[in-house]
């Protein structure tokens, strides 16, 4: 009996786990989860000291295309950048490097310059958690995302500035 | 005549960036520079407050297949982590990030318990500065890279702790 439970929650477990992708409810503005956003390539990395947590942004097919082009200023439409946040932590074998600890937050802005004019060409959205619970109790959450970059308004409303790498060739 | 140099600067310039991938040189222990390492998944960041550098570690498909399934001690033969250094700075609008400057090297472990056995089952390599150049100067170069990750034998040579991540389904 005792190894029938188990085998039953082992079910329903990894059952939950496949369903957990596709359950991800949208932002209240609408905006749809990017549900394969942890296999965009890098754009770059920031560690916020004002607030102890690690970063790393990336980049949609359109967005690297774009960076690899030198062109982000203005983004092309259809570019997405993701903006993947955690706690930080120090290395336990290396102290002196800041690592991640608990995951924040994935954090998104999704290029249209029509759709989304009355927010500075981008639409915004994020999803807090492990769990992935969107951000913002009505539509009027992105009046936050566009306050705070503001000070980047020149620069198309990015903060980042995409890292410099080889060139590959590809 | 200043406009048929002008097109044929432009023409030599497309074709040396074309040829940059190809023509990077292997490591001098025989390891070949993985030419497509810059679209592989991000397993996690690190900033480096005793050299003053930022990271992004990032793994191939086995690698990030093990990460997923949580095996990763052993790495299992065929995951390849790479790890993107640069120097540090601060967002120009957001000082209080620290943030990627200057490119100064991609350096991998390929894994293969048999094959590099005399190196802790792993195969290092290094390539330095935006133009690739091989890091050593002969096969013994490795012996650094064994002896610094000594303090991590027990986690199967990696300082890297897989960053927590939402489950994707994928």
């Amino acid at each position: 009996m005792r190894k029938t439970l188990l085998v039953l929650a082992a079910i329903s477990t990894i059952s939950l786990s496949a369903q957990a992708a596709d359950k991800v409810a949208p932002a209240p503005n609408g905006i749809k989860f990017p549900a394969d956003y942890q296999t965009w390539q890098v754009i770059s990395v920031a560690h916020r000291v004002d607030n102890n947590t690690m970063r790393v942004i990336l980049g949609n097919k359109k967005a690297i295309k774009a960076v690899q082009a030198g062109k982000t200023n203005p983004w092309p439409d259809g570019a997405v950048i993701g903006k993947i946040v955690w706690k930080q932590t120090n290395n336990a074998h290396w102290d002196k490097a800041v690592v991640p600890d608990q995951f924040v937050h994935a954090e998104f802005m999704f290029k249209n310059a029509k759709k989304y004019a009355s927010t500075g060409g981008w639409g915004w959205a994020r999803w807090k958690g492990l769990d992935q619970q969107p951000y913002g109790k009505d539509a009027n959450f992105t009046q936050e995302c566009v306050a705070c970059h503001t000070p980047v308004k020149n620069n198309d409303w990015v903060f980042t500035i995409p890292a410099s790498l080889p060139k590959t060739g590809k």
